[in-house]
């Protein structure tokens, strides 16, 4: 229904451009590390779990050209791909810890690798990286369908509820994050109807998620950002729901720009405020978002709509393209293993732990 | 410096077409009550205290093709076309206000002519009308020097606020509501640095707002809308100042859709509001905000930015036109006769009879 938006074959990796969505279906084809990363740093894809995704098979076609010399040699350069690969783009956290999960698998190939020809090397590392990529796409798929099963589990019956940017099937390799539970929410009856806020400036809500909506036949209507208040004012909404780039180790978190205001408001308003994505979002290693780098990206990407300019040129413009969320506005989060409520450092830890021992 | 809004001239309406700014400068004109009401509706023209003038105005042009017969029978065709003026949009108080005080003016007029020829009479009025509404535009400038002067007073040196939608030169005949506080500070170093939120879907903020802020000199940014909480929470931001389209007796404000999160967010972070806005702006017929009817404009207007459509077609989409910031988020009103503080109706009672009494 959504389609695929990343296919790996023939030692390339074809990305979906949802830059051209909804108007175009286009591919756009890598052959290396190097257009893996490109096509991250432009958003030809998009979305945290697809991040991590294209980030291990970037990692699978660093592979390629390299010159087989010692172990050290050859870890050291795999090193220095991943480092660029994980250049891209600075928020969202499964695009380091995917790569380096490829890269530690990479290691681990290498040094058990009795392989006496540079050929029985390389050839072990790819079938190695070639099925490690394969399972963080598994994971990925199975993570959103937990994910939607914990999350609708929040939601009362003939619920309204509100969106932001893309957390859909386009977002991840599976049906999405905070997304799957709106549009699983509506098969099984949880979900009667749900606004989607635009997303300024890239417009994922107006060109992605709103077109998922409308492919899985929920219904729904599109938002300028800057409605939601008067929408929350006016009407029931029983849920906002959004995804995450990083979750620090208290739970603040980072977010497509815009999700923050959303909190405070959905805070003011009484409703439940709900972060759903996978575990590879949670970053241990800072203790809270004032570590978290915010990209601030172009100013054309504002300026610009379709090609038109929407303000005078040279006027100054901000463009951050991430928020952060303090915990203490989150009412909970929803990985795969589970719910944590109330979103704290032990809880979050608890959830994770749950993980291991499956 | 911004150029004229409203030039009236051998008896039709110019109006500055601020659905092209900021790329051409370019004059639509109304000869007549329709063209004034069609130019209101189209958005030929915005701002309150600017629909105001331009409805008086719109008046002036309802005398042409008149057929006098007796005084009761001219006084009904000019409620007649006074109601269909009014009808433009519904939201701004000062376009019913400045239309009723001009349909006022007329039927003193009437009553009090004693004109033998129905030449005369329409000659009389013509005359009466034409100075009702350069009173009109003459309080309107007057105005909004005022409130610049009384909002400065609130500004610490050297702030930096933020704003919304567009209440510079370009919404009045003077100098501007709120972005005139903005402007005269930059003048005067209360005001060092301004953000201007986009003000999606219409974009008064991207190609009105910073285009002003830029002629005026005013080091300033644009923002999509929904950068406004980052920039509250990582920035030190003094105060938000906006405009207003209708205030009810309690203090409730409707304004450009948006206000209302800014004020939410706003108050989340200390920040304090202020609504700039002329006496003419206050509606004491209505109680509360509750009673303000939101205009919903139409679909087009937000899946379509300058001429490309940036969503599917055939979505649903909400387009309110404004939204109600409640009294109790907003720190004062700042109005031609002073400062409204606290927001209440016994003080903004106090404060329009401050002018009768002037």
């Amino acid at each position: 229904m959504i389609p695929a938006r990343l296919i790996y074959k023939n030692g390339s990796v074809r990305f979906l451009d949802q830059r051209l969505l909804p108007d175009k279906i286009k591919y756009l084809t890598a052959r290396d590390a190097a257009g893996v990363r490109k096509a991250i740093k432009d958003m030809v894809l998009r979305g945290a779990p697809l991040i991590g995704c294209s980030a291990a098979y970037g990692m699978l076609l660093a592979l390629k050209g390299l010159k087989t010399g010692s172990k050290p040699a050859l870890k050291k350069e795999l090193a220095k791909r991943a480092a660029f690969l994980k250049s891209a783009r600075p928020t969202a956290v499964p695009l380091f810890s995917m790569t380096d999960r490829m890269l530690k698998k990479a290691f681990e190939t290498i040094d058990a690798s009795d392989s006496r020809t540079a050929g029985g090397l390389l050839s072990g590392l790819k079938s190695a990286l070639t099925k490690e990529a394969a399972s963080v796409v598994a994971e990925d798929v199975n993570s959103t369908k937990k994910m939607a099963g914990h999350g609708l589990k929040l939601l009362k019956k003939g619920s309204t509820v509100m969106t932001h940017c893309n957390t859909g099937a386009l977002a991840t390799m599976g049906i999405g994050t905070a997304l799957a539970v709106v549009t699983e929410g509506w098969k099984k009856g949880k979900i009667k109807y749900a606004y989607a806020g635009e997303t300024r400036p890239y417009l994922q809500g107006a060109r992605l998620t709103i077109w998922e909506l409308k492919r899985n036949g929920v219904p729904s209507a599109l938002l300028t950002d800057n409605m939601a208040a008067h929408i929350m004012a006016t009407e029931k909404i029983d849920a906002v729901l959004i995804g995450a780039d990083r979750i620090a180790a208290n739970g603040d978190t980072a977010n497509k720009i815009g999700s923050y205001g959303l909190a405070i408001m959905a805070g003011y308003h009484g409703i439940p405020f709900y972060v759903v994505a996978p575990v590879p979002t949670i970053d241990l290693s800072i203790s809270s978002g004032k570590e978290i780098k915010i990209e601030e990206r172009s100013k054309e990407e504002v300026i610009k709509v379709k090609g038109s300019y929407i303000a005078p040129r040279g006027i100054d413009v901000r463009h951050p393209g991430f928020d952060v969320t303090p915990a203490g506005l989150i009412t909970a989060i929803i990985t795969e293993n589970g719910v944590i409520n109330p979103v704290n450092g032990g809880n979050i830890l608890r959830n994770i732990k749950a993980a291991k021992h499956k």
